[in-house]
């Protein structure tokens, strides 16, 4: 007996997927007790060198249609062509794993409800940490937690730029294009440097552990395109790192809080030694404590350990549903952003230092000054203790005529 | 419709297994879809005030023959009662969840056929790294990949006592004893500061990534009792800290390494960032690279998480046996332990050090030589080139009428 699955999309995450298949070949096959072929790699390019190239086809609909192909990995990205295939096959009963956090983020609950509804399965465990196993370990093994927070480190790309710009005094402008010159950044950088990527990954990671589709577009998300080298300055002599940071908890009075923003990150925090590339993600349950899931959050075969790893998985139970599942959000799931509790580190411009601190402090009450070597004196920066970010606002607002805010930034 | 579980053995684990269960039950019950209740616990002492002493027996029979009972939790530990306990429930059908490191170890391969053979399912989430997800993320998420190497430091009572040793310079035996005054550590500690605790574990993942038993009794495995505070400051000096970690790695002639002793960890490895109770495994897949967990490795609750999580998959995997298993271990699967090849620091005491600087030099080629602050001259501290353990021990000998070896310690 042997089992037939397809790709559909073949780049980088796309061949990963078949150059490690092919290697573990003959393991894969041991576990799973039969025979397994990729019988189709879908691409509107052309790869006539390819080893694969007899296997390579244009028509969707000739995977759709093929009795055989149990499985087909959707490694395409986007929320449009990816959608409607991915649809299409999870009604027609074969089995979807996926790398796409973009559809998964997106359209996760309605997928999830086909792949149900169809005695089939929808893995997505490639859309979060490349190949760091962290989807399966919170809906398995952690399964007997309430899930009480998860904070990660979820962009390479950013993560890269960062630690240059803390480890070797770079600007973020320079620390961008050496990122894009070592291939971690595309030439359109927006989606990682903005937040967009991780705000996905935060989104799939909350909808998993609250049972409940968050939508990256109802949440806030900032990225690092702002942040500048006094701020890095600031944040070392006080003890912090800067990190992109998504997070997602439960909050006392019910509801989920979930954004993402660069934070200060104390040095002491484990979170603080995840350098370049990686990713790292820490889960906290009433159970468990604190469990962190540490790796390559991305790259060609990282990401296509967690494909194969779900396909395996898929061709495994055959005609049996995986109980991985979340509802439609409704209302009043997630904590509005003016209603969130932080700390936050603010760098203004303004006449001079002492009296701004003195005007800050009359509203803030307490705050913590920070100093770098160099500091103008019409340069001043605070933490402010832990309140509503809606009173944060409220209180940088009324010196507004004097003094410019340029930065703040979220303690972790 | 409801099910029944029975849990075995009320110490630690098991208590926090039911206080955890019962605090979780509306999730876990909605996760499973049908309602689950603990029918029995068993344990030979009393437990009268218990808010649960209506479901305490001590007789495993009831358990056996109540049809009622699905899944059962063995969280007894040893591996006499614990296996005919957990062979008869399997040969009846019944799935068994378990935190027994011990008897996954030693009978792993016999009690997962045993298992296969009846239809139902043995899980060990909890043996190892306690409620850090491992297990499955090994035979799960990382399923594309063959594994090249784990390494963990898994034992977090040892671990504490290094930390103290490292952090504030205490003694061993200071160390062990603040260790036992926090809980951390028994009254006879030997299970733990021996590396038997350790080596228990590193032998269950070696069989789950390589697939034949691995037993403790055949690898070698040395402890941290014999490591003195000279072995922590050369360390020091030379950027290094010392760690018990446990390897088990694929070698190039087919063979597997496995082994547990304390460790020469390099201060920029994510190891040596690992302090306290804390447990950290690092697996090496030719597809994900490194992919490092992190968590607190022992404790009530941390524990009773995995075992949880077991639990829940156990019960919605009724009537399907998840296809983990390894085959018993055959003759020439383990590297034998001369041929290991490492590089060693050696600690020894004889005439002066120049003499033996030049003698030991002109046996091993180049040596690394280390310091310490107050050294004697009748000391010497050295590393090794990388060669077979065997050459070492021989180099070594040869000096034995004049020099002493205080000290050997591996690099990883």
């Amino acid at each position: 007996m042997s089992s037939k699955i397809a790709v559909i999309g073949y780049g980088v995450v796309g061949s990963g997927t078949v150059e490690l298949f092919e290697k573990n070949k003959a393991q894969i096959e041991s576990n799973i007790g039969r025979q397994v072929d990729i019988k189709y790699i879908l691409d509107l390019k052309d790869f006539p060198d390819s080893p694969y190239a007899d296997r390579m086809i244009k028509d969707f609909n000739i995977i759709l249609n093929d009795p055989e192909v149990e499985v087909v990995a959707e490694v395409v990205g986007g929320a449009t062509f990816a959608y409607n295939y991915t649809k299409a096959l999870l009604e027609s009963g074969k089995s979807v794993v996926t790398s796409n956090k973009e559809l998964v983020a997106r359209k996760g609950a309605e997928l999830l409800k086909i792949a149900k509804d169809n005695g089939c399965n929808y893995l997505f465990e490639a859309s979060v940490g490349g190949g760091i196993p962290i989807i399966r370990p919170i809906y398995k093994c952690l399964a007997g937690n309430k899930i009480e927070e998860i904070a990660g480190i979820l962009n390479g790309t950013t993560n890269f730029i960062l630690t240059k710009m803390i480890r070797e005094q770079m600007s973020f402008e320079d620390a961008l294009r050496q990122a894009q010159e070592n291939g971690y950044a595309e030439a359109d950088p927006t989606a990682d440097v903005e937040g967009i990527d991780a705000c996905r990954k935060i989104c799939i990671l909350g909808s998993l552990a609250y049972g409940k589709q968050i939508d990256p577009d109802k949440i806030h998300c900032s990225g690092i395109s702002k942040i500048a080298m006094e701020d890095v300055e600031y944040a070392d002599v006080a003890g912090y790192v800067i990190k992109l940071v998504g997070v997602v908890k439960d909050t006392e009075n019910g509801k989920i809080s979930a954004m993402v923003s660069p934070r200060l990150v104390e040095k002491k925090h484990m979170f603080s030694h995840v350098d370049d590339v990686y990713n790292a993600i820490c889960v906290k349950g009433n159970g468990v404590g604190d469990a962190v899931f540490y790796g390559r959050g991305a790259g060609k075969l990282p990401t296509a350990s967690a494909v194969v790893g779900d396909i395996i998985d898929a061709l495994k139970h055959k005609g049996t549903h995986i109980g991985v599942h979340w509802d439609e959000c409704g209302d009043d799931f997630l904590l509005p952003r003016a209603d969130e509790e932080s700390s936050v580190y603010v760098r203004v411009k303004g006449e001079n230092a002492e009296s701004m601190k003195s005007a800050f402090s009359s509203m803030f009450g307490k705050l913590i000054f920070l100093e770098r070597a160099g500091r103008p004196d019409t340069e001043l920066a605070f933490i402010t203790p832990k309140m509503k970010e809606s009173e944060i606002d409220a209180n940088l607002t009324i010196l507004s005529h004097s003094v410019t805010v340029e930065s703040k930034i979220r303690l972790l």
